[in-house]
């Protein structure tokens, strides 16, 4: 692994592609923001003329974009999955569907390329700082060839299965929890809020007892503002927790609890606050209990 | 506060009383269980022939018994709170709903005594190492005279309002955090499960990430087991997540995720499985999804 075409340079794809050049790896950025392909440029990287001419002779293309459907513009759409040499590797490493995930990797491997299923966690802060989760799915040689790419971008690499969908499970997982515990979160609030018990001490006290999640300690003190700094979105867990419930439904697993905390985000959403610190999901337990 | 009756020498109650007795107060035990009595004279308590009796002169009565049920028996139908010292502490430490220790705290302080709402977290565990920690909600010069009888038996102590209710309420909180996390990671690795990731791997990576919660890292390895030790019950919170409703009702506040939570746990008691680890809540899911 030498050349890596590189596909969505935003807020966590540009930190990435990066933390590549940093590590020795040759960088092609492919994404339509001439922004964020110039400052690819400034830290060493080249700009693809287009998806295609990204691609060519790349030993791998990493797609950092927004959703499967994004994944599929890039490979099929704009030719880079044609334009790919054969044996090379797709790594999808966006948050998508376990079930789209496995449908690429068919349309993939078909082609002749090799795929790797590999989500991330850890946010903008862990993509800067190259201390990202990596829950990659793969055939063993595949994960072991693309280890040291992973290395470079993230701190805790997992190889959590040989079959693609794996991986976006994983992540699936991971944001069902974390969607729930904020959820719960404002549900535990609000509920000590309507009987008057001072917040600041509940915090103080749930953060080091068995009712304790990182959760809690990252968003309750904001969820304690009336309009906090937005570190990550409501919309992100509409767009999250609806990836969750699509994974129940395709595997056909019940998910009684996920499904009522996407009801929570998506109402705070529909009353037009979808772009509010995801900590505003309490705003939903406010409008129903009349307390604001 | 010298002088203390302790009705309740069960699980937690009596390593309390004898941390009160180890901290130099004198201890009478209040109970029906003769081998609790014995023990708590084997550690230099005495033994009240009635709950009258062992309250006569005593600067405080702890309350450390199953329910609110049980601290009316005790206080009413056994004669404790006619039998107390004018101006002596009734201090219930059992978890209660809010609206019954409130009702409870109006009978008291009719009854020429002072209240005081103390839960407490930290289970048999916290309870031996005197490490509980106490949610106390009274006047504050009647949580400060208490203040040396706390800190005998708990390490994180909280005056957490003054008005009776509000301990509970903070108590009610914490388990509805703490039963909503344990079913939602029963939610998770079902999931996962029926999708075919490997759990172990899955439980090293939640545990370190933003989906982290104590109950991920306590109940999630015991989750994997088939029939784990039983280090508290699913009884316990179909118990606790049904006061948690309750408190929920009382003040008119909507707890979506919680009655979801509840369900599951009632279901899996329902199944004849009440008295199994709580971590098997699993087994709703696995009933559910016929993972098992």
């Amino acid at each position: 692994m030498k050349t890596i075409a590189f596909a969505g340079l935003g807020a966590m794809g540009l930190p990435m592609a990066r933390n590549l050049l940093a590590a020795g790896f040759a960088v092609r950025g492919i994404d339509l923001n001439d922004t964020a392909l110039s400052a690819l440029e400034a830290a060493g990287g080249t700009r693809a003329a287009s998806a295609a001419d990204g691609v060519r002779g790349a030993d791998a293309l990493v797609l950092m974009v927004v959703n499967a459907a994004q994944a599929e513009a890039v490979l099929f759409g704009a030719g880079a999955l044609a334009a790919l040499p054969a044996g090379a590797t797709v790594c999808l490493m966006a948050t998508c569907p376990p079930g789209a995930v496995a449908r690429l990797a068919e349309q993939v491997t078909a082609a002749g390329c090799r795929f790797i299923d590999a989500p991330v966690s850890g946010g903008t802060a862990g993509a800067i700082a190259g201390s990202l989760t990596i829950m990659a799915a793969a055939e063993a040689a595949d994960f072991e060839r693309m280890r040291p790419v992973f290395d470079a971008m993230g701190q805790r690499v997992f190889h959590v299965g040989e079959r693609a969908g794996q991986g976006a499970t994983v992540k699936t997982v991971n944001q069902l929890l974390c969607g729930v515990h904020i959820a719960v979160v404002a549900e535990a609030f609000a509920l000590a809020a309507k009987v008057g018990v001072d917040l600041k001490v509940l915090l103080e006290i749930m953060g080091g007892s068995a009712a304790a999640s990182w959760m809690l300690k990252d968003r309750g003190p904001r969820m304690l503002q009336d309009d906090p700094e937005v570190t990550s979105a409501v919309d992100i867990f509409v767009k999250d927790l609806g990836i969750v419930l699509e994974a129940g439904r395709e595997a056909q697993a019940a998910l009684p609890i996920a499904a009522v905390a996407h009801q929570l985000f998506l109402a705070t959403s529909g009353r037009g606050e979808g772009r509010a610190d995801d900590s505003q999901v309490i705003r939903s337990y406010h409008a129903l209990n009349g307390t604001r």
